[in-house]
């Protein structure tokens, strides 16, 4: 059995700088045609120079692939001068509140203060991507934040807002209710609980921001996915660290996707009869409510039996050593 | 500011068997009078020969100190014959669904079919203390268990049950609703939550099973401590693993805190203002509740700071390297 998927796009990914950027970036260059590219380095990507510089170190490192970096900018306080000036050069500008997760330290301290820089965005038609969770209990962080999403949504209603890695049922029927609001999705939050995480052994290489939820969360985002819901793009969240941050007393929060994102996919779509969405869920939305327009890739999926390597350089991927259904056949 | 505590008691403890043994012996024998040992070993505590072995072991650990271990048997279908033979050698059974947690894969896979046994151990008096979980989502185990509780509580009127280590606020509700039942809980889950194990970065030695919950169960676990709920012993479940096996992939799950419980207690109970009911807690409740007369220990703990050690042997602590307000000042 095989699958054709056109330009499949990550509309959520982390790839550092340096070496870990140089091992990261061809391992989603090689099936995706674009991705998002989150800006919480350190220092955070939040001016043109800094973003234009990363933008050429990821080509760098691209090679010869197709693929196409969509940038972002770590949301403070801009100018409009500021906005209009980075508003072609961007897909979106990303907040983070202040220490929710990996290099956030930096992010809005007061989501009241962010709202001037958003009524700009809205002015100017800058998209605004949320890391939305608050400081609660952990199982309750993003459902704690939704009424954030609602407010905004309503206040400003033109500003395109998109919830970024979903993992409630909450926050998964926030969707049909505000036309501005969207949603990316991880692969790991279509698959996994808490019990996953930390129900056997602990798991920390399925440790991530925001934490697997409860089986009836992952149920309606799985659903969700399934049936490609238009205002929902698959963005992997993949984001490499090396295993002497993972395997160690404090680990870091992040799951490593990218290289088998699209073959882990195309098997649990196929398990649940819904192989003629997958192409919708991973493409098709993602161009239409994003409006981009990334090189032609098409990536052959084979159902060919595959096993996840132990590590990618020093960063151990989702399901490390796992042999999966399908693999990439080809790539043209 | 001193406190004297008279024979502290430990009703939840793991030892392991020989070089780890030999470490951790020592470590509770130095301020606890007495502890109950728990019998999942490989393979377990299941007949009286392994089991005054075991005893043997633990003694000639202990060396010097002043220290009673509370033996427990594997619970397995045992005869009436069995039962009698053992009876004054344990302090009670110890019953572990299959499965469910370190070295359980022996226990009792069919709930319904341990109930044969149950009544013997009623019929002769003989204690029943549970790992109450079942296999239900993480956050829902203990909980989900505690009909089973309901029903053995109903069933067996003369039988004593301890729920031990409970984690959550439905199970102290339990304690006042049926004579019978009596629980152990934790030095850990006074203290902590989820969000200290996965909340922040992950923390493996703060990984246990039962799972740390919710705020509202620490606060309501918290509470029935600090009153010295007369239902309730102070049972630390401190297992310990090597470093090996908790900074990994696939962390084995205990926080040990054998060395350093009573002080930590003593801060807790001094923050809250209710130092006065730590003897209760930690000694007194236990003495009455399980009928037994350990040998006569003084602790002497005084508000000295103390930094908890990065390791004892191979062992990481709970805290390791943290500075905490009490420290033991002199045992006799």
């Amino acid at each position: 059995m095989e699958i054709k998927l056109s330009s499949p796009l990550d509309m959520h990914l982390h790839l550092r700088e340096g070496d870990m950027l140089k091992t990261v970036v061809p391992l989603t260059a090689d099936t995706f045609a674009g991705a998002v590219i989150m800006p919480n380095l350190v220092p955070p990507v939040d001016n043109l120079e800094r973003l234009r510089a990363y933008r050429a170190e990821i080509l760098e490192g691209v090679g010869g692939h197709a693929f196409e970096p969509f940038m972002t900018l770590f949301l403070k306080n801009y100018t409009e001068e500021q906005l209009l000036a980075a508003r072609e050069e961007i897909i979106g500008i990303k907040l983070y509140p202040a220490g929710i997760t990996t290099n956030s330290s930096g992010g809005v301290a007061s989501l009241e203060a962010a709202e001037q820089t958003l009524a700009l965005m809205e002015k100017l038609g800058i998209r605004l991507m949320v890391h939305g969770e608050t400081n609660a209990f952990v199982m309750d962080r993003e459902a704690d934040f939704l009424p954030v999403y609602e407010r905004w949504a309503q206040k400003f209603p033109k500003l395109q807002i998109v919830m970024e890695h979903i993992t409630t049922a909450s926050a998964v029927a926030l969707l049909d209710r505000y036309e501005n609001l969207h949603a990316t999705v991880t692969l790991q939050h279509l698959l996994i609980t808490l019990d996953d995480v930390a129900g056997g052994l602990l798991n920390p290489h399925l440790f991530c921001k925001p934490i697997a939820k409860r089986p009836e969360d992952r149920e309606a985002l799985a659903a969700a996915a399934l049936q490609a819901h238009p205002k929902l793009s698959f963005g992997s969240d993949s984001a490499p660290h090396p295993i002497s941050k993972k395997e160690c007393c404090g680990c870091a929060a992040g799951v490593f996707t990218a290289p088998i994102a699209l073959q882990v996919l195309a098997g649990f779509f196929e398990e649940h009869g819904k192989l003629d969405n997958l192409q919708t869920f991973v493409s098709d939305n993602a161009h239409r409510i994003y409006g981009v327009t990334p090189p032609t890739k098409t990536v052959t999926l084979e159902k060919t039996p595959f096993t996840i390597p132990a590590k990618y350089g020093e960063v151990v991927p989702m399901w490390a050593g796992r042999e999966i259904a399908w693999s990439v056949k080809s790539v043209a």
